[in-house]
């Protein structure tokens, strides 16, 4: 489930975590957020990144800085829980950084599912929260189930039979509490690719494959500008595209977020703030039984299914999440291994912010 | 997303709604059923032959009633709520008929939902309960939003990199109400097709898509029968792989019913019980803002995907859910289309039952 096959990997450099952490930070103070709003984005980021999910880690600290330069989100801003009815919840973010908002929506959602059992809270205003998991992990040390979901950063893709990009991938995860396995964590687009891999096709002028794209005509394409100018597949034909059409109108429609009709484009629209719509829920799972019992139940089918026979070539079987944990492990041991070309570019918006670059970074990045 | 090309629909025969019911339901009472739950067992299997889902309609009076008459359902249990703590709920199913329980058990969430904005209900000891969708399609009437997921019949796909069928297909639905269009109804299982399709293919002796089923050595394969021997594919590769695996524990895990390892086929284990899991919850919308906003908001993103340019061939697009809503609308006008061998087949049990066949029906299928 880690794909580091379209990065470049000949040239890499180990970073150990909390360097990586603190330098990302400063570039983020530098950028007007408050130390703890720093620290919380930087850790996202970088947590990213150490779970082998690079496409959510420092590669994206370009982006977020281009949209706080141009003013499109409020770094000073905090969110404010506007609704709050039982178990459920709305919180505006008034448009602070989306990892501020995400937090602050995740711990009101677990501190609700510790009085009720369950909670429900739909947030508008916000911004591009990283990865979805970030978020339903910190519902495991709670001994409680995550969820959570987001609108996409921009419509991709068609309605199944449709020609326009009219919904987001539109991600989500949950995740679910083991006993001495890793906990199981799912984080999955709607998409079957992310745009990103045709941008790198047209870089690279190769053929995509006839699964990942439909050109402007609605068929399928092997050309990546066609594909670009036409939409992403979505996964499973029409169950992937039901997943979409679902996963976006419970982030955004309960909390008058944006979505399809008024959804704009993370990397294209500078105008403002995306009023971007996410939800978050949490099950406590003490309420209904033995934590215990039900966390050594999990143990058995993770062993279940892990001890089936293999197909041939594959080594291992894993648990959805699994190998992000044991990279993860293996992060935390080495440092996390960047391609040189990513360390390049946040070394290049450090430089640029008069941000110091780490001594241990810079004397391996002549 | 209705598929009839399965069945053969040279010969069939039209029969009213209310008709189709009433004798589904004698035959239930025949088994031993209360006319309640006879009449719920009905109206759950003849609703998804109203809805075009033949796969879960009055074709499954064959199975059910085998398994009642082979002493695996207890026909006069009723489900019991052993764990009620805020707003989630443990409820046991005493293997009654799994329509009876689930009934009970989105009753039961939809009660906790209005009482605290949001409710997770999990269910152990039950058994096939039809639709995932006639259970979240409870909750529209409420203005909430509905959830159910469930065990699969039987374990048939392998994990991801496996051979040996170790995870159910199970399937989820999640329900969302409109305003004046119809009601968004995702439901849907995790594999490429249901066994079922892989069966009627050996009957044919056609060749299979190697997109459906690997081989026993885990390689796909276009030969039904090996298919069979081996496993189904599932959706989206590894990411329908982990949405089976996420959809099973949160089904089974938290009731401790039965998954993976202790769970047993519903088409092949008549040694009892099958102490199936269940999952259902709501979200009460009036909670976070105004209803009729929201459902307004709904209508809005459902007009604008389906206004989308289309696809050569499209004739028009389609919301999850939205074929079988016109399905059932069609049925209530014109009474359902059944393929004469499906009411063939409902009449053999009932004449073995000395249950009446309506006058209707029998006076067309002379």
């Amino acid at each position: 489930m880690v794909n580091k096959s379209h990065y470049s990997f000949n040239e890499t450099i180990h970073v150990p975590y909390g360097v990586m952490a603190e330098w990302t930070a400063r570039i983020f103070r530098a950028e007007g957020l408050s130390r703890q709003d720093a620290d919380l984005v930087a850790d996202t980021l970088v947590a990213a990144d150490a779970r082998g999910v690079y496409s959510h880690g420092v590669l994206r600290i370009s982006l977020y800085t281009e949209r706080i330069e141009k003013g499109c989100v409020a770094v000073d801003a905090q969110p404010e829980l506007i609704v709050s009815s039982g178990a459920t919840g709305v919180v505006d973010g008034h448009n602070a950084m989306g990892q501020t908002i995400g937090a602050f929506a995740m711990q009101t959602a677990i501190a609700k599912a510790r009085e009720f059992g369950v909670s429900f809270v739909t947030v508008r205003g916000s911004n591009h929260y990283g990865t979805c998991a970030y978020y339903t992990m910190m519902a495991l040390a709670e001994n409680m189930v995550g969820f959570s979901s987001s609108i996409g950063g921009g419509n991709l893709m068609a309605p199944w039979g449709g020609t326009d990009a009219r919904i987001g991938n539109n991600p989500f995860s949950i995740a679910i509490p083991a006993m001495h396995r890793y906990p199981v964590v799912l984080d999955m687009a709607q998409s079957v690719v992310a745009k990103g891999k045709l941008v790198m096709a047209t870089k690279t002028k190769t053929p995509i494959p006839d699964t990942w794209a439909f050109g402007t005509d609605g068929l399928p394409t092997t050309d990546a500008e066609e594909g670009i100018r036409g939409t992403i597949r979505p996964i499973a034909e029409y169950k992937g595209y039901g997943l979409a059409v679902m996963v976006g109108f419970l982030s955004s429609l309960i909390s008058n977020a944006a979505i399809g009709s008024t959804l704009k484009d993370v990397y294209e629209d500078f105008s403002g703030g995306l009023n971007k719509g996410q939800m978050f829920a949490a099950v406590d799972i003490s309420r209904m039984g033995d934590v215990a019992a039900f966390k050594t139940r999990v143990d058995r089918e993770i062993d279940f299914i892990k001890d089936s026979p293999k197909a041939p070539g594959v080594e291992e079987i894993y648990l959805p999440g699994e190998p992000e944990a044991r990279a993860w492990e293996a992060s935390l041991v080495n440092g996390i291994e960047y391609p040189a070309e990513v360390i390049r570019e946040v070394q290049g918006i450090s430089e640029r912010l008069n941000v110091a670059v780490p001594e241990g970074v810079s004397s391996r990045m002549v």
